[in-house]
């Protein structure tokens, strides 16, 4: 399968040997170094030119009959390979596989420099190897680190920074928030508007001004239309190498843990705090000031009101242990439905 | 009732013979074809010079109350119709109603024309029947097809299509996908970013470049705020005639069916097909590599966890067929609550 | 907790009297109120210099030990106060709290004028005293009330009216739709778009025109990325001081009560009616065609398909009586588990 031209340019061919020496994976006994392979391509539509991976036992079946030139492969599958496909051993074949593609579509450069139809204030510093694209709006003392990129028609308020290498994506906002290096915001997300606090009154709610900012440190992504309020008094945090998917929601001074995983649709009601690499499958909601333990999981669509310790998994609505979930789940059904 | 002249150019009046033709739908044994009508109106609302209809029967009360012009009816009620409201006979009465709002209020012309606020690079294809808003961003390669509209602030990225009579809204931003013909994209919605795939490692989630496309076949509709990502390998694929709406996410590489509709926050994981015609009611949320059948639908809120086959209907979460969801919740109801 | 100097302006210091007279408190018996206050913080981080706020009785640990110069405190805890801390009574301290917050940050003033990177019609009229920024676009015939601020990268289409000291943030559109005094409009909100009506069909579902109007009363707020649809007929009416939060769904024709709070991704269907002071908690789901009475409260991620009485609590999908709810939870958690 070849990626379109149109939207990307791929590097490469690359041998076999090379492959091996950037993805840190070693070559099967018998592997032929000197193969080139041109692209990537998952196992079943993968051809002679492609590397593919096997991570899951359950796509052995696309393996045995996969035309891939190469596969990456943890060592108890290797001599499963089909004739035709050689094999690059590694324990994680996947993140190989994310090394490799990688390797064979380099982040897009883009061309340093203003766009004269951005809207660039003149107390903005932006570093000189970022770019700006048309349509963005910087306001005064905004600071642009190098290599950023910042996309059309985004804007940026006043005295927010964005740190070296990190990418703003088309129709995104920010204000009072802090973006540190290499950090990916996708497009239309909102980060740092004023959080959902007010004095709920029947002579009228008052508004709490929201005095807190959004601090987001390294390697973080924000999904597309995702919203991040800026804290109440604190701030709101997303450490080092959290990944937000699309559409979700993060309220004020809430803490999301490093490398925690948001995916689609997901909410976190305000000052709620996340270890860090807890996960949250799609449309989980948490109630506010809650505490999710390091590496805790939540399972899709489930709502959470009360604290998950450390490691573990939980599910439903109202949240429970996941393995008490299905127990009961188990039970419930049987109950019902006559059922063991 | 009349709609707003600020916002709204009306057509007519027709007259009910007009109506009938325009319609596919008949005039009542002594229907009178040559009043005339203005408008389109709700039956309780509706005046004397206003056409309306009555598609289901628990509004057959409203039905007889109504001071409509006109009413497009099924036979089998034609004769409960109020004195002074004239009847156009149709089996698809809410089809009909359709037709004829749509003769009263036809899709404004937009000018055509690139605005000289936009941003066109030199290097994209914009037909000369096409219009182009202020400040919206067309980068190099993006081919605009006859009458196409593209709204204030939309960003088009390198080497997108968009078809024939299509519409992107203000805001909305596209990269790495190719739309059809008399598409519809609202608002906000954000098209063909990057898919939420990285492989998880506590060294740091690795990205894993997404060098799929999303396709958009003719005639497809997506909400304001709506995001759907590019594929991984393969490509996103919106067959024709699906309508999406508001706030919903699609992952990389789903397929949406021909003529589905997917409704409000609703959301779609990673490499999961929906057949024809499937309908995804509010909220409901699909896990990733799923295959749901022709026709299929999902009550609102529902949580689906399995392949669901063609024609059923299903609800809750984990999500069953909904005739068994709803026997489970009425035995346990009677369960809990000692009734029955 | 000093507020990051970078992103808010702070007035005073004022002294505990001036407070007091501000947000209709009283100073305790033996209170100083020549003291002067120079910010507010939560009571875990308040130093000597802050004004803080005790209002549920779950942080009166945080109020013995807290460093604050002055607390709001009802009078039944007044005694409680640590040395060091002043008291102002007020029986609603959060709302106290929040006078004085607007007094400390008063809302940020915005230089008159239209930016000369904006695109104004020249058949808008904007008020001298409004503010519009760069990159916002606006349509012929739009009205911008006294000290109105349009946001950069907006879009205000044709014919809208936006009020008096209302404000639209960064990226958000308004299209079919008339805004009233004082309301506010986060980044990226979509507001006025077709509804998502269309009569379904094998052939091809057919778009219904949708000929309402939105309507947003006075001192409404609507979150960054949300969504109200405009009405098929009738309009879509959102009521004076309605707080609605990020990436809410509000469908065609509903009508949402005054004072009503709707917490984030809750989602409200065609048609469907909230009283006043209704609270959907985040998540929520609606069906289309509910009538949903005066005060009534929603739990976080319910999904409701029944009328709810006015003033009722109700949680679970489907939604039923939250006291009910809860019961039948205890039961059953009992009869899964053989506990108690």
């Amino acid at each position: 399968m070849t990626a379109d031209p149109r939207f990307f340019d791929v590097a490469g061919p690359f041998t076999l040997a090379q492959l091996a020496e950037m993805t840190e994976s070693a070559l099967a006994d018998g592997a032929n170094g000197a193969i080139e392979l041109a692209g990537i391509a998952p196992l079943e539509v993968a051809g002679p030119s492609d590397l593919s991976f096997l991570e899951n036992k359950r796509y052995l079946p696309s393996f045995l009959e996969t035309k891939a030139g190469a596969c990456f492969v943890h060592p108890a599958f290797a001599d499963r390979a089909p004739a035709g496909t050689e094999v690059l051993l590694s324990k994680k074949p996947y993140r190989a596989y994310a090394l490799a593609a990688q390797a064979f579509f380099p982040k897009q450069q883009t061309v340093a420099g203003i766009s004269d139809r951005a809207v660039v204030d003149p107390g903005a510093r932006i570093d000189p190897s970022a770019s700006v694209a048309a349509g963005a709006v910087i306001e005064a003392g905004v600071e642009i680190g190098p290599r950023a990129r910042i996309g059309a028609n985004a804007v940026i308020a006043r005295n927010v920074v964005v740190g070296a290498d990190s990418a703003v994506g088309p129709g995104a906002s920010l204000t009072h928030c802090l973006i540190g290096a290499r950090v990916t915001i996708y497009a239309g997300a909102r980060i740092g508007q004023d959080g959902f606090g007010f004095a709920m009154d029947a002579d009228g709610h008052l508004r709490i001004p929201q005095t807190g900012r959004v601090l987001v440190e390294d390697d973080v992504e924000i999904g597309a239309n995702s919203t991040i309020d800026r804290g109440a008094g604190h701030d709101t945090i997303i450490r080092r190498g959290a990944m937000i998917d699309n559409l979700v929601q993060i309220g004020h001074n809430v803490e999301v843990g490093a490398g925690s995983v948001l995916v689609a649709q997901s909410g976190v009601a305000g000052s709620t705090k996340l270890g860090d690499f807890v996960v949250l499958a799609a449309q989980t909601g948490l109630a506010g000031h809650l505490r999710i333990g390091t590496g805790a999981k939540l399972a899709a669509s489930s709502g959470v009101m009360r604290d998950i310790p450390a490691g573990e998994e939980w599910a439903g609505t109202p949240a429970m242990p996941a393995r008490k979930f299905w127990r009961n789940y188990a039970k419930l059904m049987k109950l019902l439905e006559g059922k063991g």
